[in-house]
């Protein structure tokens, strides 16, 4: 393995100098303008995995983006295998004034890559084919079987891979999934994510009178849709953050002694925190730090609001409608179909007479716990531990990752998230940028993870 | 007297020719473009009132549109001087297509004058045109000093009406204001509205972090604005609708046995507001009538609110900011300063940690109550029970109608509320209509209310 790390570093130059290419196409998924440039990037990438001896690799189309497909199979049935997922989309650009160079023309700064995809995903990406070109190069062939599934739509919901993962079980069949679209903990602290929140998004609508009306005529006799919205969304919560719907908590997996040690030394910083997001104090639910609030507790939050006149100044109007949307972040073993149910059952409960109200579920995601003991995450904690000498942590993400749902459900196969992202690298935002030191110890985490997976089993 | 209301039942044909007259000229004053309009209509009036035998008629500019004065001091210092006013511009028109006929065409229907201001606020100041041209040509003179304040802006608020009331008050000095420019309480029943609530009208803006937050990485940690600025509005009131601000009902006057027991007289019906409104329930502060909640009792509502994502569908945000718009109803004596400082400090009082609240005050306006036991509504009553051969009956309003507290706060002159308008006459919408017979007999009330008027203190 060290020839291949050695190749890896003499091959640093030759690296960047081909994920500048990549990262020149704007792959933008969401502009419909943008639809030659996401294919010619399917393609470019397609090309390079044949170039680097990929021996089976098509460019499949989908009702949208095209989807890059190749497998390399050739280590044998007794040899693990392994799904590599990533997207080759980029996030749009806007505002395009604040980026410091154009999105599109690559510049490397401070020993970091600055282009729209430097981080989300494409570097994330091409540093697996590097690793795995390397190893293809030193070795001779793959100690795994591997296969890569590359999509185009990340950016826009994924809204064709579901489909196609469903119909092509089969051939994405796999003992694990590795996925690189994710960020460190800190700089230099390698981690894996290994929980993710699910999601239950409601709205409820309040109806009041049968017309907007005047304040000062009918104010006092007839109930206000604003007024009985604050109050329903003041009782889902208590001043702690706690929720108060009835059986919310019932299926809520408890921290382990473990986990809750962990989370512990990842040197989480409550100042920080409020440094960050400019907040004098924090927020939330009693007995919990806030590392365990974020990941592995559930929560609710108003996402929007609205009724009545809301321009500059003042107009007395008692409004006929009102509407939130609400959302819950959910964690294992709640279920988004039950606890939408006892949501839109407990709303209906509180809800005070005089006016009328319907919820509704908009949207919803099952929360994520992968498995910590396994051969995959064996070999990645390993991987990562030794390549960047130090221990490497596991976390629990807040947001929900759909694919790593979609992978436990269709393939049954568990996901290894091992990300090399930073948490301030702009993945969405202008002057998006790469950390090449990661790039580059990256590459060589994925050639040990791998090289280390292979002998797991073998 | 006789005399006169057989000369008025005479001259109907051709008050209601002079009427759609008045009525076809687009006074509306809140556009530019009809400015010349509205001036044409100043003079329509000016020059009407010296053709009646007014000796003394002004059309006065101002920064806006200009001000009708006229004035007949004859009846000299020992008789009462009243001064009437009424407001010659109108409503915009919009929505158009909804109008049966062409708001400035004037039609009249099922006896009933249709176009816009025909009962706002043309029509009622026209009938009193009717009256006292009527009184002069039968008695060759009025038996009460008269003063005539018309004002082409009372539909923008007023901007200059103030400033020229307090620059004018020697030349408006009065013994009582009269107004007909209010609805009666129904059909065939007079009614003069003594009690006008206030207004406290307020701006909450709750900031939490420092830029719209994913929901998913920082939920259960930071503090959300939308469910903070919830909070705090569902502690502003409890959920019968009693105000929760500490001292909020220090100042309420109590109503008296005899003022509920008029009220009560009036006839309300619970059903017809229900049905009105479309609700199943009605809602309000316990131990009061909805009459006398409508009226007589403080409320509270929210006029507005937003915050997050408003659009259709999913957008998990964690917002910055939320903003409500909450305004309170006050009664006498209450005063809007005081209770705009009890809720600011009440807001802040109950506002949770990791959000920022800041309170604005927007717009206030003091209740009025006036005083029941004075010739003019003595007069009034008695001029009101007489043509309508029915017990005149005292309300009290929802609104504020800001004049109201100007007469009694620069001229010290308590205004009589004599409407004669119907409250589904559509006076800001299309189709809006003056009921003839209520024109009619809006024209004997007014020759009776000035008679008596006159002989209560020769």
């Amino acid at each position: 393995m060290q020839n291949v790390i050695d190749s890896l570093r003499a091959g640093r130059e030759q690296a960047v100098t081909t994920l500048l290419e990549l990262l020149s196409i704007p792959s933008v998924s969401t502009d419909p303008d943008a639809a030659s440039d996401v294919k010619r990037c399917a393609h470019w990438v397609a090309e390079k995995l044949t170039a680097t001896g990929m021996p089976d690799v098509r460019v499949i189309d989908t009702a949208g983006h095209p989807i890059v497909y190749a497998q390399d199979l050739s280590a044998g049935p007794d040899r693990p295998t392994v799904l590599f997922y990533g997207h080759y989309d980029v996030q749009p650009v806007d505002p395009l004034n604040l980026w410091t160079n154009p999105p599109f023309e690559p510049t490397v700064r401070d020993n970091k890559v600055f282009a729209r995809g430097a981080t989300d995903d494409k570097g994330q990406v091409f540093l697996h084919m590097v690793a795995l070109e390397a190893m293809r190069r030193e070795l001779g062939s793959l100690p795994i079987n591997i296969k890569l599934l590359i999509e185009g739509e990340e950016e826009i919901g994924s809204p064709n891979l579901a489909p196609f993962v469903s119909e092509h079980a089969d051939m994405l069949a796999c003992d694990c999934v590795v996925v690189s679209d994710t960020s460190m903990f800190a700089p230099g602290q390698p981690s894996i994510v290994y929980g993710l929140r699910g999601l239950a998004y409601m709205q409820i609508d309040v109806t009041g009178p049968n017309r907007d009306l005047h304040s000062g005529s009918y104010g006092g006799a007839v109930h206000n849709p604003i007024n009985a919205l604050a109050q329903i969304i003041a009782k889902l919560k208590d001043e702690h953050g706690r929720i108060l719907i009835p059986g919310f908590y019932d299926d809520v997996l408890d921290l382990t002694v473990e986990e809750r040690s962990d989370l512990a030394s990842l040197g989480h910083s409550d100042d920080r925190l409020k440094a960050d997001v400019g907040v004098k104090d924090l927020f939330g639910e009693q007995g919990y730090t806030s590392i365990e609030r974020l990941g592995a507790r559930p929560t609710l939050d108003c996402n929007g609001i609205l009724g009545g006149f809301t321009g500059e100044g003042a107009k007395t109007v008692l409004p006929s409608k009102a509407m939130a949307k609400v959302s819950m972040r959910l964690v294992p073993h709640q279920r988004t179909a039950d606890i939408a149910q006892k949501f839109i059952d407990y709303v209906h409960a509180v809800a005070p007479a005089g006016v009328t109200v319907t919820v509704t579920d908009l949207h919803g995601a099952d929360p994520v716990l992968v498995p910590r003991d396994t051969p995959a995450i064996h070999a990645a904690v390993k991987a990562l531990s030794e390549t960047y000498n130090a221990p490497c942590k596991f976390t629990r993400e807040g947001g929900s990752i759909p694919v790593v749902l979609l992978f436990d459900t269709v393939l049954k196969a568990p996901t290894v998230l091992m990300g090399f992202g930073l948490n301030n690298e702009n993945a969405h935002s202008p002057d998006e940028h790469f950390d090449l030191d990661n790039f580059h110890l990256g590459s060589e985490a994925a050639v040990r993870f791998y090289t280390y997976l292979a002998s797991s089993v073998a």
